[in-house]
């Protein structure tokens, strides 16, 4: 139903948000209505929302065409949770790591409720059944969903939390329960699920199964179980015993005997091991548990026996896991001497007791905020260590070669996006018909055909015209729309290689765009450029994320504009292209806006415009932390810039130049000179054409034709006075 | 020994930083030591610092001349420690009430150890004495401490924190103890040592006196008795009976029962009572107890039955506070209908004991974050609501009559200033002898002329040369230096009026500034104009002064430069200069940065640079938050922008014109239009001179001046034309 999708217009979260740290924002929303239900006694005016408040659940329906008839799922759910005796089963949308992009295995959310989109979290009782959801997903929503589902639409007014829906519907019962599997759960959500409901002697179980999974026994996909490729080290840059080597460290500072990963880009990152267990990330499903103390570090996967021996860790090399992990062929490390990775096999209930051994031994536990409350909830308090991991920091902080990497294939990714672009604008002038989906297949091939190309990053966001409006917008065969010369296009995608990961946008108008597009495009420009331009001293506070947001925001605020999301995410390396910790805007309630940029992470520089309806605007590039020397060296203080890594032109027929200052054409245009230098020999020999376009937008431009009515008078005069000259 | 003074070049506070919250800095700084002793053992390394690491007390020194002998002082000290069975004392420098200045009578860190400066603390042990200082101090320290005392210079490599030190030298005994007076040490700070000390089994101990006022017998200046005035409606806006009722309100909906009131500017501004108790701070001794379940205010005074009956509470009426107050003349409310205040004696005992006992009754207490230990310590936990308290936030949030007074007591304050500059500039040039302290002393006499001034708001800091570059000078007998053509001069300064506060930096070169000079003022002025430019959307989530800052600091990290300290700070109506809850700054360590700017706040605006033994510029503004109409309104948002209200001209003859943007010439264009027609009238038939000073410093600045080499080029083909066209 993803004809309604484009109409979302609510939207509070970042582009294509961090999944992984949507459990986190949930904690705040929660802590707010706390605050809140401290003044007031919520549970007498919290609006009673039935399935008859949705708009196609009208008295009488019950199951709108086209939909899951939840009926029977759930009448099998709630046999499940009346045999283990809970009153209500929460199942939230992440899978065992907290995941941003989940396997459909694991869309255990969607298969009860029906809702496709990627956020939300349903909570069943013995006789109610209710999705959360945010503003993206109410038209979703509501047509997905069959009529036992109420539809809580978060941030509207009346409509309850979460608890307070759960304490007003079970208050009639004593010592009432609620349940949920603990692997699916992060701590923070749990704890305070907790607190919040203990209020109300209401008590949180922790279930020994999945019960929706248990219940899904039709129609399942299979459990992911794609090959496990090793990252050669000109890739990584370490290897996967020196990065163990450096945990250790790590661990040691911090007085930490064991860490218990739970991430699935963390144990892809400290072992150096690829795969395709989920969509757009190379990772595979996994625990890792560092244990400093007996110096072992095990590996848990899925098949461990048959991924040990059955495949070469590299298409390069015939080299087997086993051999790469220095481990024995049933995954023991018994008789091996130097590093050795014990690999054991990938089941809650082994590595929960292993977990616990260790935390019985251990004085310190580390685990990662994002972090399922099947793992939090069996280290005591006074052993617990919950941070972000060495391994979250160090993989934000990449190494030389990772850099040199990220670097490389973004040289790549450019050639790709420039030399599509230059076709597509040429064959929509020439009336040739492209869609936003054939736009997006096209340019996928594009990129499939450059070297270590791994597929894509993210689904393409590919929109033309309003849709472009839809901060989260994909195109769809419902959807679909055709790019014209009439309308902005916004094309927002990116690719996995083996040496770095992508995400670029741009936005075109291939006909004449209005004077209002051309503003709001080019103040969303002036942002992205101060912020890409701004040089900051490394201090022992900061700065952080939240403190240089403001100057992509700027030049839309001054005129009274704003765009709802953030303005930069943390870029992985061959890994997530959202990634942690570290990320750029200023909602105080994202954890990652809170945390210092650092030299070697790579974030994207990506304010953007909308106008609900007609069209968006953004320009994504992604960006280095570097050192820079500056004019002055203020007591011997290191200062970081970033270098703009991303080299696609930025489109000049949507630019105003009178509305740039100096400083921002200076920008440009060294930007510019670097797109044409370094992507130009890869292009002039091969695509002329792309070279053409590529070259007719990376002309350098005077800083006169930015300085509006002033210099055109002194320009004037000039002219005047050189006519004068020669005439007379 | 002030000689020493402007050598302290390692500052890390604000500029003449909030006192109040120096113990939410050292708070911060032991949780930061706390991280590193998990690490590492730290008591095996801490370096072993004695009063032989001076410089002026090498072996066999004891007391160098014209310092405070302080042997016998200790001596009592540890009598007393002695009889209470304690084995460590600290002394912190604050009074009861955590303010920022403190009165002569409340200086007993002072006292016992000879520094006169206004930040640090001192432990005493029955063997040794140390004081911890930061780097503002560290020479006067050295200057005016006996070798009694070891010198700890805070942020040094290998300098304890106080609670290493502590744990080192007393872990030698078994159940060691450490006191302090409850009542002095803020509670953070107090939970603080508690909780590191408890690890190595010290116990903190509260004493029931305060012990160096106990042995400070002889030459103690008397306790501040000032009167206590009303402040008329026509200046508060709001009656007394009023706030309390706001109050009310807001201890309501935090489900507050009742509110301790621990801050003097809070107390003063809660019942429209100023007096001079503390010096720039119209404040007078007193707590005040909002009891909402008995309908109950209390204000302790000393010295209550005298006040309440001997003095008019405003020049301009015979009124008694009593009367004011709807109280008896014994500070009674019995048979007092509607609103009244109970009047108490100002003594620790009767204060602590109607503490408990409202707590007793009440199910919820609030306190101040910035409260002492005495009261937090009275309030169990599950009653405790520690946050800014409604008071600081409404006195913050300016009410239409005060935001009133702001503005028109920066109107005559900028009177004062232009007419006091405007003759030193003129006589400085003749040759005329004026120093620091000459030139500070003349303002004041200025200040005091206007209408309705009460003093000044803090010691001016008018500094010469390389004076400027000590963040927190102010002139004295033995530092004072001439001002003269040849060198910079920083001026920052401000006054109180009873309907307003006040807090000016003007930066002057009377002859021909470096090059270098010009460039350092050029920056600060251009981030100084940015900041109060900017315009920032009203969201849930901010903006926050920590996500302004960068707007003020950019220009000068462009080149590599820097200040180490905020950019702003709240500014109190007829109260502090220094005010809460909100600042502007980049400090994340200090909590008042990370709060949200709101409208009707007022703040000063003042980045700067120091040229450390050469310089130091500095332009502060004071400016509202203001609600302001843009030309687009996204999504119905409210944008809120800076308004600037001090009205002195900026000095030309330090600005690069070239280096501003047109936005910036803009911006100071209508800040000096704004200046000539507020001040204009207000100097054209009083002062000519200062009038024509002001005049001739607020001239437009063309746009063209600013545009450098390129405009300069047009300029000169302009010429060239005219002159052609004529010609031929």
């Amino acid at each position: 139903m993803n004809v309604f999708r484009f109409l979302c217009v609510l939207i509070f979260g970042l582009v294509h948000s961090y999944g992984a740290v949507i459990q986190n924002y949930d904690v705040e929303e929660i802590k707010e209505r706390h605050r809140r239900s401290v003044s007031t006694d919520r549970r007498s005016v919290i609006r009673n929302i039935s399935p008859e408040d949705r708009p196609s659940c009208p008295p009488g329906q019950s199951s709108p065409p086209n939909r899951i008839n939840s009926t029977e799922r759930l009448r099998n759910l709630r046999n499940e949770m009346r045999i283990i005796g809970i009153d209500a089963y929460i199942i939230p949308s992440e899978d065992a790591h907290q995941s941003e992009y989940t396997s459909p295995y694991d869309q255990r959310r969607k298969f009860i409720c029906g809702l496709s989109g990627s956020a939300g979290y349903a909570i069943v009782t013995m006789t109610k059944a209710a999705l959360w959801t945010d503003g993206r997903y109410f038209l979703q929503a509501e047509a997905e969903m069959d009529c036992n589902w109420i539809l809580m639409r978060k941030g509207e007014k009346d409509v309850p939390s979460s608890t307070e829906w759960l304490t007003s519907v079970l208050e009639v019962k004593e010592n009432a329960t609620v349940g949920s599997y603990p692997f699916f759960l992060g701590s923070n959500s749990w704890t305070l699920y907790e607190e919040e409901l203990s209020k109300n002697n209401i008590k949180m179980i922790k279930t020994n199964e999945d019960l929706v999974g248990k219940i899904w026994t039709t129609g399942r996909p299979p459990f992911p179980n794609s090959p496990i490729n090793a990252l050669p080290y000109k890739f990584s840059g370490r290897h996967w015993h020196e990065k163990i080597a450096d945990m250790h460290v790590a661990m040691k500072e911090r007085n930490a005997d064991a860490m218990v990963v739970n991430g699935l880009d963390e144990t892809a990152w400290l072992l150096n091991l690829r795969a395709s267990d989920i969509p757009f990330t190379p990772v595979f499903f996994s625990y890792v548990i560092v244990d400093r103390r007996k110096n072992q570090t095990i590996l848990y996967i899925k098949n461990h026996n048959i991924k040990l021996t059955s495949n070469p860790t590299d298409e390069a090399t015939t080299q087997k896991l086993y051999e790469y992990l220095n481990t024995g062929t049933d995954g023991s490390c018994s008789g091996k001497p130097g590093y050795c990775v014990e690999v054991r096999e990938y089941d809650p209930l082994p590595v929960t007791s292993k977990v616990s051994s260790v935390v019985e031994y251990s004085e310190r536990v580390w685990i990662s905020p994002i972090c399922s409350y099947a793992f939090y909830s069996l280290i005591p308090k006074e052993k617990l260590l919950q941070e972000n991991t060495p391994i979250s920091i160090q993989k934000a902080r990449k190494n030389p070669i990772e850099r040199q990497g990220m670097i490389q294939s973004h040289v790549r990714d450019a050639v790709a996006l420039i030399s599509f672009i230059s076709r597509l604008e040429k064959e929509v002038k020439a009336g040739i018909r492209w869609t936003e989906l054939s736009a997006a297949d096209e340019l996928s091939k594009y990129r499939g055909k450059q070297k270590y190309n791994r597929g894509l990053s993210f689904e393409s966001i590919s929109s033309s015209g309003p849709h472009g409006a839809v901060i989260h917008y994909s195109p769809s065969n419902v959807t679909d729309k055709e790019i014209t010369t009439d309308e902005v296009y916004l094309l927002d995608s990116g690719g996995q290689y083996l040496d770095g990961t992508t995400d670029t946008t741009r936005t075109f108008h291939f006909g004449t765009p209005t004077d209002f597009q051309k503003e709001c495009y080019t103040r969303m420009l002036m942002g992205n450029i101060d912020l890409a331009n701004v040089k900051f001293m490394k201090t022992s506070f900061g700065p952080y994320g939240r403190e240089l947001d403001i100057l992509a925001r700027r030049h839309l605020w001054n005129s009274g504009l704003d765009y709802r999301h953030g303005t930069g995410h943390g870029v992985g390396m061959y890994l997530g292209v959202h990634e942690g910790p570290a990320g750029i805007g200023m909602n105080r309630k994202q954890p990652f806006n809170d945390y210092p940029i650092e030299e070697g992470q790579f974030f994207s520089d990506e304010p953007g415009y909308y106008e609900d309806g007609s069209f968006g605007v953004r320009v994504e590039n992604v960006m280095e932390v570097k050192k820079v020397n500056l004019k002055y060296k203020f007591r011997d203080s290191v200062f970081l810039g970033f270098e703009t890594i991303t080299l696609v032109p930025v489109e000049p027929n949507l630019i105003k130049y009178e509305m740039l200052s100096g400083d921002q054409i200076d920008w440009l245009n060294t930007y510019h000179k670097k797109v044409q230098d370094t992507i130009g020999p890869l292009l002039i020999n091969t695509n002329r054409e792309a070279y053409d376009w590529m070259e007719l937008r990376t002309r350098t431009i005077t800083r006169a034709v930015s300085s509006g009515p002033r210099t055109f008078v002194s320009l004037l005069i000039t002219f005047f006075s050189f006519t004068l000259y020669f005439v007379l």
